[in-house]
């Protein structure tokens, strides 16, 4: 009984993600699902890339903020001029296709060329949801620890980029790089690794390249 | 339905939670429930802590040790002689009553004065499940910004206890204590807060102490 309904969510996040996926794919509007633990620096990634997007390539983002509760993340966004829809799922542990969905409808249908939805924080949850996006962007911030991508591989697993974020604290932490590249790498072999340090813009702009030529090649799809 | 049915499995875990209290309780040994984000320091605090509490208090230790895969945070604990349970949630998001009742079947019915239930890393599924523990005690560390409390109060709002640790790291990032401490005691007026450093040892016999306090009022308990 418990597995049948379990699966009926599931089934019906999947029709709705491919729904999402759909009408994106219609509009040529790249989604990018941004996964991460608490306090791994999302957030501030997004204040730091989103800027670099308009002004070095000339791309227009929307941002979907997850939070079980409050407004302070989707604050943050609207500050910088990017239009924004702040989701509390009031306990709910990730988002999920539908909750993306009625998000979907706050946001502008013309003019932007991306939308990030920036899910709770939390490793664990928020791998097993399609939200009808076209990356899944993993964040792990240097003082988390080399062990995550072992203790955590589901998340990991589905990451087509990984951002290793805060490497501005990796001379006062224990972290072995070459762990979390390798660890990566094996349970995702396609995944593209980047280093940054979102608080001093370190490393920002080749993860703003890559978005860019993900949002470039979705509008040049046939 | 889904209602009905995440009630069952609710009300079947206040019932062996409360077993697990009762059979703690005739033992006369402490149940520490340890929560945080992952990578916040929980096992670290420990092999700190539990050879001090050894050390300076003569009381022994055992520990359940909760992660979603692997055995690494168990292998950690066991190098310091700790008697130790690893348990494997394989994609659940916490620890439950069961997971822990079964568990303590491994560990030495006798001689130990304190057992710590080292959760799943992850600031939203644990707060919802008692565990049959005495204490709540909730990691945050600095990296992960001060704004923790607000957006995740449900894990806070259960606290017995705060550890901010990683004080070493505070010269490098922004994070407002006086932040962290106000909103954590709007959210629970109790709750005891101590600042730490795992990595260096600094403030560790503070938290030591605290838990010896503890096992030994429960021992003392009529």
């Amino acid at each position: 009984m418990k597995i049948r309904i379990v699966q009926s969510i599931l089934a019906d996040n999947t029709r709705l993600a491919a729904r999402t996926r759909e009408l994106l794919g219609a509009r040529r509007v790249l989604a990018v699902n941004m996964m991460s633990s608490p306090g791994a620096g999302k957030t501030t990634v997004l204040e730091r890339t989103l800027p670099y997007l308009k002004e070095r390539h000339g791309l227009s983002a929307g941002v979907i903020e997850g939070d079980v509760e409050g407004s302070e993340d989707g604050l943050r966004i609207e500050r910088l001029g990017v239009p924004v829809v702040q989701l509390n799922t009031r306990g709910a542990c990730h988002l999920d296709a539908s909750m993306v969905a009625a998000a979907l409808e706050d946001l502008p249908a013309e003019g932007l060329d991306l939308i990030v939805i920036e899910n709770v924080g939390n490793l664990v949850c928020p791998a097993g949801f399609d939200l009808g996006e076209d990356l899944r962007v993993v964040v792990l911030s240097i003082p988390e620890g080399d062990d995550k991508p072992s203790k955590y591989p589901a998340i990991f697993k589905k990451a087509d980029a990984l951002l290793i974020n805060k490497i501005d604290l990796a001379h006062h932490v224990r972290f072995q790089r070459e762990r979390v590249h390798a660890v990566s790498r094996r349970l995702a072999p396609a995944v593209r690794i980047m280093e940054l340090a979102a608080a001093t813009g370190e490393g920002v702009a080749a993860f703003g390249d890559y978005l860019a030529q993900a949002a470039h090649a979705k509008k040049e799809r046939r």
